[in-house]
């Protein structure tokens, strides 16, 4: 019975995907006599944890109970008092729990402290699904980075453009409708000032019933991006753009004028990643999605930053000796060179496809 | 994405599944922007509607948001002010129901009330499920009358215990395990006093992690059960004996002391079946497990009361004329008499399985 | 490769299935460099075995060549010459068996003849599959005895008739074409005089472009059936009836005028089994399909005599105490006197489906 | 039942693939009162027909038979006696065709006679699984050109070797197993002279237990082939050359020593395609598995001369802008140049995949 109510408890967290951030996502659920007294998830930094939503809706029928969370609860005062604290005043009975936070100055506290107060505790339960729900904040916990999703789409023979850079559409729309659902599942959308340049691209989440639109996230050295680009309006949502030093102060405050935050790179000639990177985990962006061109994917393929590669593949073939490819910045001199992806699935999307797995190489961030 | 989110609110639904009575299960979820504002579902009678639930939950993000609901709000004051009202109050833009309730007293009333405040109200989103979720509960509302499920366990060639009575075990563990879960899915438990005699049944919910045990309903048309019966100790759960016009007073007034209640149908030599079902659904229980013997179950399927069959079949042969089967009052002289299961689903439990039908024939209540 | 090649020996072996008795069903491929050069399967008794037709096929292509099949090749003068010297002399160079003949007396000569001549043999090659392709064969050859699958037919509450005797249908046209199917497989079907005499079966195979007949076996004890009988008519296949030593001698002889052959079992009230499959085996009768009713099934199951039971279950419901079951002859006390059946497997036939099982005393005919 | 005997003629002929150009594959059943009593395939170009085979195992049998096969018996003199002759003289009562032959001048002759001598034919069962068989057979015999598959490997973003040329290994070993499977189930494999004096490939078909080597065919303008070459090696399969009109007469000389045969194409810089695949359809070459770069698969696909790609894809991504991909010879200015591939399946080998599908814009080997 356990899985069961846990289930229901990851049912809810995920719900609430790529609205929580800098916060994780949490599903709790209160059962008391095998009946459902309470459940909660949680929705947005700022608002009550999982914990809070489900013992408030059990109410009396709290003391008691039993309290499934996907998360080892919190115990220390933030924004909140802690979850702990609640559940012992709560007269919780035994706490469910499945996964610990794995920040080791986190880690084992709340169980520790709900062991104290006399409550029997049980930690694991349906643990891998529940660090896979949280791969970017765990990510964050551990390195302070994002963790980035290198997103892309191409022919079945790999090309993600045509030689005069047109890419409309690679793929159908239900792959298409499928980067939408992305956007709103990330804290932060990425692409090169190419990109930008190129195609035009809003990088905000256009789904019927709404979404949230991500951070827009440009690299863009020379601060080349024209003021009617449709990413400098920022009426839609937020964006920030990533220079270097030599990058033109008038265009830089022009840009400001429209809303749009201007960082500067470490001096050198492109951005440096390392500091971008530092800067979005300092402001608890936890997840990125990265919808850039073959340099900037190799950069950040090469550098270890890439948590998680989606390629979207359409039956079609191409061609073309000059048409891009989805790592045109790689050198690779031989084929072992090639970076393995890990644990790959394949979902199908219309016509299209979806392949998704982990590069083998992958460094925590902490990129060369 | 209509149907994501309620498919979530299904989800919360379910998870209340045996403890709503005489309320339906019904789920909600506020969204806005595309994101999860709030989730809520109904817990038990007495307690807020599932609408309430997430409204609260959302607190001021429910201006504007879209609610979903798998069951048409109500619009009627009841233990609590109505939930369309509770919508209008705060602010809900649009909402999406699932099924209407097929009450006709009251299907569109909460429909006509959203739309007569300016919110825009879709209807039908995955409607057949929400309908199936609540089969028991619109049974109830169209008839008055409890939704029987008949649940019998067989070998393969359909014994369910040998000549002298034996039936310990008939299925393994894991199935027996699923019996468990269907006494604490549904309000009310049903056997014979020959069942009660025979078996010694508790007739309790024993789960691991708890689980509400149903009512208790024994027919007992003269008192027979015995004072030390495990039925009789109410300690337990609340136990009904229904028995007829000539049974013993002395005996009546023994049981009642026990906390046990006692019904006399109407004159007759069996305990009349009409009088008891409309009894249990004037008392509020929506759902009845019967696990009978073969005189009961004959009555009850030829009646038309049966609104759905159970039957686990173990993999193993048994033999014997006198071997009793599950049907053994019914008197067909001819195979087409048989009632045929419609949308008959398998699932397995360990080594045995699970056949699950709705007879061809069911009166919605109206048996004779 | 091996496997690739095992694969279409047994589809060849399969099709023959129900015309080789007694002997086994067998195919064979030859392959030359990868390249089929021969294909066979044993079609019937007295006519050329697989391997032959398979290097038949192959002519001067069968020197150097594979030869894959399912069961060890004969080693031993016949009807025909032994396989292993036709192969020997055809220059096969390696040979891949299924199988080896379980029967101890003929068990690895082939083998030892081939290697003997310098061929390359190996064994065990899909041998699970080749093992269950002939369990009659083998059964027989181990016992002298056929292999007995017994067939029934019930409603999902193990009701095989109405208590008038009517079982006018119970599954769909499916699962009765089904039954015909088997029929054609097997050697010999086999019912009482009581069925025989009930329902008017013809007991012959009746497919959309035809079929083998079985064998059709009657036990009548007193020589009851009417020689009107659809049974008596011998034009349509061969009908044997076993009698105890008490039987009309005149009716004897008339039946034995219409070309009915009538056996005399040992002294005693009912036909003994022993006798009557001993008199099959030695016959050369592999498989018999028992279609009999509750006091024969009984007799059979309880006898150890059955190999196998299929199940054919109707969803729906018919009831009555008085209304027969499959296995009305036995006499058990206790539940865990049950049966168990192994390796259980489920295939639908229309909205029928079909229970397959071993049963777990099978004594390997050693039967009491 | 007809399509129960088709499978098998359909599996029998399945077991040739590979071994009968220019000849189709074909498989044949007779069946005579539902028994099973010849089985055969057409197993090479030369030898008896696949109809031949069945009837002949039949023997006295096929008087009264129905003969199943896949592919309408042929009416014409050859190398053999029409099998619709065979047919007629052996009294077969009844034939169940798979597929006409779609080549009009021969269609529903094989039928006509077979009806004129009072043989009762059916026509279509299993229509499109024996259409698909020979997909091959039935493209050179409309357009007298050869079906080619081009088939490729390379990594998840599109590359088949890194800019030095180096691809061993794109893919794991099973599915470069299934590369020789290819080759033998061909009959011609096809690669450009810089792939042959890039790779050093032998093009052979090395599998466990063997396999037929297709024809290798080799482009090469200008005869730069060297003599030492694997490829020249003709012990282990034959080779054929094409060079254009300035090709060295000595080079050509020595190739043909070593027994090589050397085509010269029309005048111009390169191969001309549609001399070489008239010469190879003239030759019986029915199956052409080009395993060329991306110049020639370029002018395969341009050309209209692919009837099939398969895409073995790795998981893992190499990157670089100069790392050669499959389709390099190509040009396009628009995405939506790009050729949709039809009726796509996706299997998998080992950890990687196969895609296969059919060019939209396939031609039938009109060119341009
Ligand atoms: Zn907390
Ligand atoms: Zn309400
Ligand atoms: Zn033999
Ligand atoms: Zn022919």
């Amino acid at each position: 019975m356990d899985e069961h109510w846990m289930k229901l408890a990851l049912t809810l967290a995920e719900s609430a995907r790529g609205q929580t951030a800098p916060n994780p996502m949490v599903g709790a659920v209160a059962v008391k006599g095998g009946r459902l007294v309470g459940s909660g998830a949680h929705l947005k930094a700022g608002t009550p944890h999982a914990e809070v939503h489900a013992l408030d809706m059990a109410g009396e029928e709290a003391a008691g109970c039993t309290l499934y969370v996907t998360l080892e609860p919190c115990n220390h005062y933030g924004r909140t008092p802690p979850c702990t604290e609640k559940a012992i005043a709560a007269g919780v009975q035994r706490v469910v729990i499945g996964s610990l936070d794995p920040d080791e100055r986190v880690a084992g506290n709340g169980i520790r402290r709900l062991r104290a107060a006399g409550i029997e505790v049980e930690e694991g339960v349906l643990r891998e699904e529940c660090l896979r729900l949280n791969e970017a904040y765990f990510h964050h916990r551990k390195t302070g980075l994002p963790f980035v999703t290198l997103k892309t789409a191409m022919t079945l023979d790999g090309k993600i453009a045509s030689v005069t850079g047109d890419s409309r559409w690679v793929t159908g729309e239900e792959a298409r409708h499928q980067v939408h659902r992305l956007r709103h599942e990330h804290d932060a959308v990425m692409v090169g000032s190419g990109t930008a340049l190129a195609d035009h691209p809003r990088l905000t989440t256009r789904l019927p019933g709404g979404g949230k639109s991500p951070l827009r996230v440009i690299l863009d050295s020379r601060l080349r991006l024209p003021l009617d680009s449709p990413v400098v309006d920022t009426a839609e949502a937020p964006t920030w753009v990533f220079c270097t030093q030599e990058a033109d102060e008038k265009k830089e405050q022009q840009l400001e004028e429209k809303g749009v935050r201007v960082f500067h790179s470490v001096p050198g000639p492109h951005v440096d990643l390392a500091t971008l990177f530092r800067i979005l985990g300092e402001h608890g962006i936890l997840s990125v999605l990265a919808e850039c061109g073959g340099e900037l994917n190799a950069a950040l393929l090469r550098g270890g930053w890439v948590g998680k590669v989606m390629i979207f593949l359409a039956p079609k073939l191409l061609g073309g000796k000059e048409s891009p490819t989805a790592f045109d910045g790689m050198n690779p001199e031989r084929m072992d060179e090639a970076i393995r992806l890990q644990d790959v699935r394949v979902e199908s999307f219309g016509e299209d496809w979806c392949m998704t797995g982990y590069p083998d190489d992958r460094m925590d961030g902490e990129g060369s």
